[in-house]
């Protein structure tokens, strides 16, 4: 019988990635076994096996997805026409794409170093094209003469780092609503690379 | 015989401090047993209980030790009469004082998730009092008029965050040296904070 929509593997195998995610966010990669991940989604250790090769492929996947999520969530917004408009568009998205996303953001920060070499180079080379959008609007806004930043290079890693800081403090509950964070933080922004 | 320096207490408990420190760095908390600390330290396993009571102590012992010696290096350094003055001087000390500990900070981000709660809250102290001497000096520059901060407490979490970004990216034998990435970032937090 053909597999249908709806069948084992289109359940189980995001029943997985998600149980790993979890479990890796909480406890580390290295501390975290295939036979733990298997408990977690109910099945049979053995079973995951017909899902997934193994805890590295696991941990690609989920660093893999996270950062192609980005680049297409990137990709559908508009571009406002000014380097300036521009950049404060990128401040708002990036503040709430990760903010939305607490566990893929600790683990591809945090897990980095258990990549194999090959999928570190990857992963690496989905971020370098994340960071050059970020750069090409500085590059853009000094060529406008709007912005004066006289490495567009740190430039780009330093706004990133700084907004990459909201997802350790924000707490919805918490004094300042969304807005506000995204008003501050596009305040200081501006400032920090303007002309 | 009354114990002397350079006894085994003496030799013992600072290498197992750094043999931990390595291992947690590498492999995370979780994933890192007593017995492979001994053995990374060349003792039985048995023979590290008589310098630590408990993996979470030893944690915490590295968490503390960090946030102590970053706190007494701030009280040792000459603080300049000007908001703008300190605000420079703070700059420079945290992005040195951290690239020289990038496991201590790997660490200390890293591993707050495996703090009990008691020890959490000391830590979180600790960080706080650090932070609070950055938001002293926003808030001097703010009464000075020559800082524009709309929130001095998020400000000060953004520069934070902006300068930890440094240990992510810098390498010493990299095209820049380390008072060129001091000016490079001066020159961002100065504007960002800026009137």
């Amino acid at each position: 019988m053909a597999r249908t929509q709806g069948s084992h593997s289109d359940i189980t195998g995001p029943r997985i990635r998600t149980a790993a995610l979890k479990l890796f966010a909480q406890y580390g990669f290295a501390a975290v076994s295939m036979r733990q991940i298997a408990k977690e989604v109910g099945v049979q250790a053995g079973a995951l096996y017909n899902y997934v090769p193994d805890k590295q492929s696991l941990l690609f996947g989920l660093m893999q997805s996270h950062m192609e999520e980005l680049l297409d969530a990137r990709a559908e917004r508009a571009v406002p026409a000014d380097a300036l408009g521009q950049l404060q568009e990128f401040v708002g998205f990036h503040i709430r794409f990760h903010l939305e996303r607490p566990e893929e953001v600790f683990i591809a920060y945090m897990e980095l170093r258990n990549l194999s070499a090959e999928n570190f180079a990857r992963i690496e080379a989905l971020r370098r094209a994340y960071e050059d959008q970020l750069e090409a609007i500085l590059r853009a806004g000094v060529a406008e003469g709007v912005f004066g930043v006289p490495d567009t290079k740190i430039a780009t890693l330093a706004v990133i780092a700084m907004l990459n800081g909201v997802n350790t403090w924000y707490r919805r509950e918490g004094r300042l609503s969304l807005d506000a964070v995204e008003t501050i933080y596009w305040d200081m922004v501006r400032k920090a690379v303007a002309a």
